[in-house]
């Protein structure tokens, strides 16, 4: 009997242990979370930083000189920053330059009428005095298919195929209708077009055309490719209803050059315990040029530095080392990212978790997490963010840069910030500073920071 | 044992019946949610009626002729909608007037600096040429006292009250800040201040003043009373630290009016089965004069009529009576909402809920519900829309004009969007249409009309 007692008093000694320790680690998150919320929120550099990256630097496509302005100013930050190591990563990259601003119309018995138009990036140029042809409107592959050389030779196609405003996230109709952006112009080249035309991809009706990656197949003839802003798009497509006869006309003069020398900008904070083990949190540097890259993705490197920098502000435990990396040309190319995953595996290195953030500075959502062991732990903790406005830990995810690592790291993580008006902003004009709330990008960093924590200790 | 064996197969029948009228339960409820998401995001009537409300009437300050415009408007939309009943309630408003553009600067040596102001809501003016005195600066009604009459009388107060970035939530920062606003002129007053001029209510740093309501206390003298833009604030403020004279001039021609006429509007479905049970969905129609009141409150406005369009058009099952209420008077008096509650009273109405958009036309994260049994009845089912970007409920909420129906009312329900951007705009200038996302006010009536059918047939 006494030795039952004896039994029972030591169980119920270490069920005390066991739940006071949880307990305390518990108190320990949630007064670690609240921290980093708060200097987010009272003290953040992310704002200021990106309001110097979006107006004193600018749009940075791959291979242009504010490229290389970019890589210089967000090496300065890490240095800046006493991290414990920084250093660039050579990365070779495309060189595609836009030229002078396109111009479009239709035209009806000799009546023009102006549409905003765009070089879709990677495009080859047209004459120097533009082409005009007649137009054929489609709104998917199989109907360009079904109307074959017969009809298409000769012609602009017209790729008017709208994102649905029926799917809640956003990004689900961008995956749906992207497709058409980057492959209209080898498609429809194959049976005689002479350049396309693809309605901008976003679902609001506005003035914008955006821009984006299209892609040629090296076998089938290049033709010039551009994209139409909606309400220009609603207007041809209406014009084309009503009438038999419509060219479309458009002139661009972008370029490509031979390939450029880039880097990946890289700063680093040492694991006390496990310094072999890294946790990288990454954004893209690059950016398309009629913007400022503001969302895209001006905002993920901000946040990106903003991680190490609030960890060592604030003096945070971590035994993973944890590394910023600053990817380069993710928009028309991913060289940045195939680089990181080569070295990586060239040095054996050894990645337990890669964060991307890269779908803008909007208000926190959750994460999605490739590796099913992570995904089970981090949601076990969802609910120390509940009331900081966010909780929704998907399985699966990841980023384009973080994607090619994916076979030399255990999980891919990526940041799923509200996504209603990224495609307002994505790949325009539009996607400038004044577009970014400082409070929603502070919160995003807020929230990766508190992933970051969990991660890095766990 | 035969026995023993009917008796397991009839439980079995019974479980089976149970699981599966449950398992139909949740499907038909999953399946509405998911016609009602449908239509709200590709065929909603809320953003072009929002765009009519904001351009073509505009500001509609209770009393005014573009309130009276509203009034009529949304009778009208009512009465297109072909409900079963609607109506106007009667609601005697204040009618305040702000006058001319308010004049403001601050003065050091005789030099100048103009600073953006507006009057608060309900001040008296100044005189004509307007008021000069010695501005003192304080943070909180305790410095004020410590200060007293021998430093107060004579000058202007400067409250400089900032909004508490710290806090995640917007609404929790302004509920800290804005009895500042209210009641800095009665408190101030009471020590010989000749005008207050108090730091506007918002987290952004701008050069946008915020109006709002103050209120006088009858047996003080009543001084005029405005807000000044948080750049004005910042500067004021740093000017008087390095300066021992600093006066402050303001200018500001508001007058109040005798009461007016105004009203309520009303329509209604008569419901299926539980007609005498009634679920109030409200916003309110008068807005401050600066913008279009876009955000506060056109878009609730809408929001509540699209509601029972949804029910309509969807021909959704709705066993209680739905009735979109839009409120006269919420910004300066709560007339329309006191009237509410009086005459429901007085018909001996039987209010089951009644749920109030009164934050902003921003992306849905939920609702705060005061009943808990409904509380918990709704938070059950929150994991229904988990995958439409929302699911926390919280137990309390309302909203202020379904306020007084607190003792008539089983449930007050206060729709809860995202609220880090709305005090960028409330109040100001920059309240407007062009300022709303179409897709984040759509989704904001598909979750109050899922909510509503989750309410409407419990």
């Amino acid at each position: 009997m006494k030795n039952i007692i004896l039994r029972m008093k030591k169980l119920i000694i270490l069920l005390a242990i066991f739940f006071s320790r949880s307990a305390n680690a518990q108190q320990s998150d949630s007064l670690t979370i609240a921290k980093i919320y708060n200097q987010s929120l009272t003290n953040s550099e992310c704002y200021p930083r990106l309001n110097y990256l979006c107006k004193n630097i600018g749009p940075r496509l791959s291979g242009s000189l504010n490229g290389e302005k970019a890589v210089e100013y967000v090496n300065q930050l890490c240095v800046e920053q006493k991290l414990d190591t920084n250093f660039l990563q050579p990365v070779t990259v495309p060189h595609w330059v836009r030229g002078e601003k396109e111009q479009a119309y239709y035209k009806i018995n000799g009546k023009k009428s102006a549409v905003a138009i765009c070089a879709l990036g990677g495009s080859i140029a047209t004459s120097k005095k533009g082409i005009c042809a007649p137009v054929i409107e489609v709104h998917d592959f199989d109907e360009l298919k079904a109307l074959g050389r017969e009809k298409i030779e000769g012609k602009i196609v017209f790729m008017n195929h709208p994102m649905k405003s029926s799917f809640v996230h956003t990004f689900d109709a961008y995956g749906e209708a992207a497709g058409f952006r980057w492959a209209t112009a080898q498609n429809a080249a194959k049976y005689g077009a002479v350049g396309v035309v693809v309605r901008s991809m976003t679902l609001a009706l506005d003035n914008n055309p955006h821009t984006g990656a299209m892609g040629y197949n090296d076998t089938i003839i290049k033709i010039p490719a551009c994209a139409i802003s909606t309400i220009g798009a609603e207007e041809l497509s209406a014009a084309i209803k009503n009438n038999s006869q419509v060219e479309f006309y458009f002139r661009q003069s972008c370029e490509k050059f031979p390939d450029a020398q880039s880097y990946n900008v890289i700063g680093e904070l040492k694991g006390d315990e496990k310094p072999e083990e890294i946790i990288v949190i990454g954004g893209h540097l690059d950016s398309w040029e009629l913007g400022e890259g503001a969302h895209d993705d001006g905002a993920g490197c901000v946040q990106s530095i903003e991680v190490l920098r609030l960890f060592k502000t604030l003096n945070l435990k971590h035994e993973r080392t944890l590394r910023a990396v600053l990817f380069m040309n993710e928009e028309n190319g991913l060289r940045g990212g195939i680089k990181y995953d080569e070295l990586a595996e060239q040095n054996n290195e050894n990645h337990y978790a890669a964060i991307e953030t890269d779908a803008g500075g909007f208000v926190p959502r959750g994460f999605g997490i490739s590796d099913s062991t992570i995904y089970k732990y981090i949601n076990e903790k969802a609910y120390l963010f509940r009331n900081y406005g966010w909780d929704k830990i998907d399985l699966g995810g990841g980023g384009a840069d973080i994607g090619p690592l994916k076979n030399n790291c255990k999980a891919l993580i990526g940041y799923v910030p509200d996504s209603q008006r990224y495609f307002d902003y994505h790949h325009t004009e539009n996607d400038i500073f004044e577009n970014v709330n400082e409070r929603e990008l502070h919160l995003g960093a807020a929230a990766i920071t508190s992933l970051v924590w969990l991660l890095c200790n766990e």
